[in-house]
Order: structure tokens, then C-alpha cells, then sequence
């Protein structure tokens, strides 16, 4: 496993002993970590810290070229809003930890250039089908759905 | 000038009068405001807090059924990330202040059925215009430019 996701999974990992929905991620800047993140909606009531905008902002302010020399790492393929953030950023290349539990905008990503790897990881896909399992109504929150 | 937009300049003045970039945002739900807010770039360092994800942010935590009942008021055309959100979150409508200074992805909301009013307002483009003038390296970051 790739330190960096695994260092990703660390961060769902915390979110969800937290009482969160098990999301992480890093932004990782010429091989160093420079964010890490994990999704606050349950800690903070936020509907904006997607664990891949929590990342971003625990970056903090950036230079675009810093972002266009980086990875995105996150346990869960980007909904819509992270991945405008990577598109916004230019960031080149997102590391996804599985897509079998939710895809978000994948297609839009490589439409734009962003280089996409998808480990479909054993343990982000039991993390996330777990916590759905327990709370779709939390998860439907999350993701903008509808009952 | 409709109520709203008024609201989202309100905003944008007050973060201008912080020192900040000078776009505000309110989203209004079935006619009333929900959430007010303005980019905080300067203010908190923030990198996801554009206008638009402040709003949404001070919105706090709401269901998919009254984001799809929510107009989302800006002054500036969305970026790729505030697109992203209201996509996420299913917004059906966006008003936009002005797109003269920066076109963000309203070619990519429309193409997802979100409706777009624009008003190429003068105060907006203003407000704008003199903030790029004064502090270019400050929008380039906001917006993920390299100089």
C-alpha cells in the first residue's frame, strides 16, 4: 500500500472514530504531505469539508504552482465540489482509494487532463459500505440526495 | 436591484472592508436567506472559502430537498470549485452578479440544468475591476493562475 493513501486511510480512519463519515485525504506537494483532511460534516456541521476540502484547506494558501506540482490522494472517488476544487487548483493527478461505493466526477476529471489512478483498496470500499450501511441517512446528506 | 444580489454586494463589501477579495454570496431558500457569506482568503487563509462555499458553509447542514428549492445569488461567475457544489448539491438556479471579470463554469452548469440568470451588474464588475487592478497576485491565487 502507498504511504500516501495509506496516510489517507488514516485520516478516514479518524473521522470515523470521531463519530464522521470515513472519508480522508492528502495533498501531497514534490513527494511531502502538505494537507491532510478528513470530512467534517458530523464534527463541525459543514457541508463544504468533503475530506478532500478539508485537505485543501489544511494546505492552506497556495501558489498555483504548488498545486500544479501535486497529487491528490482521497479514500473515495470526488464528488462534484471536490473535483471543482481540482479543476479550480489544476492539480494533475488524483490518487482514488475505490469508486464501487459511490463515482463521483471521474469522467469530468479526465475530460480536463487530470490523470486519474483507482486502487479500488479493500479497505476504503469496507470502511464506506460499512458506514453506509448504518447511516444512509447521513450519506444521502453528504452526497446532495434525495430519500 | 433585486433584494438578493444587494445581500451578496452587502457581503462583498464587508469582506473588501476586511481587507478581503471582494465577492459575496447569499443562498435563499423558498424567498428567505439561509446563508450569507464572502471570500475569506485573507481573512481566515483560506483556500476553499471562495464566496459562494462560505454561504453554503454558513447555511450549515441541510437536506438535498431544500437545496433543490434554493436559489444561489453571487456576484462573480462560479468557479470550478462553487460550480462543483451547487452541482453536488443539486441547486437548480444561480444568479450571477457579473461575469465580465472572470467566466467561470456556467457553460458546465448549464450543460447539468442548472439555470443561469445574469445580470452584468455595475457595482459587481466595479467592485471587481478595482480589486484586480490593485492586488493582481492575490486573484491569480484565488482563481489557481500562475503569473
Amino acid at each position: 500500500m502507498d504511504d500516501f493513501m495509506q496516510a489517507a486511510i488514516a485520516e478516514a480512519q479518524a473521522g470515523l472514530a470521531e463519530g464522521g463519515i470515513p472519508i480522508g485525504s492528502v495533498l501531497v506537494h514534490r513527494g511531502v504531505i502538505i494537507g491532510r483532511g478528513h470530512n467534517r460534516r458530523v464534527q463541525q456541521g459543514s457541508a463544504i469539508l468533503h475530506g478532500e476540502m478539508d485537505a485543501l484547506e489544511n494546505a492552506g494558501r497556495q501558489s498555483a504552482q504548488v498545486y500544479r506540482e501535486s497529487v491528490l490522494y482521497t479514500t473515495l472517488s470526488p464528488c462534484a465540489m471536490c473535483s471543482g476544487a481540482i479543476l479550480l487548483y489544476g492539480i494533475p493527478k488524483v490518487v482514488i482509494g475505490e469508486n464501487v461505493t459511490f463515482t463521483g466526477e471521474e469522467d469530468l476529471l479526465r475530460s480536463r487532463g487530470v490523470e486519474i489512478e483507482l486502487l479500488q483498496d479493500g479497505t476504503c470500499i469496507a470502511l464506506m459500505r460499512e458506514f453506509i450501511s448504518q447511516h444512509p441517512a447521513l450519506w444521502q446528506e453528504d452526497i446532495g440526495e434525495t430519500a
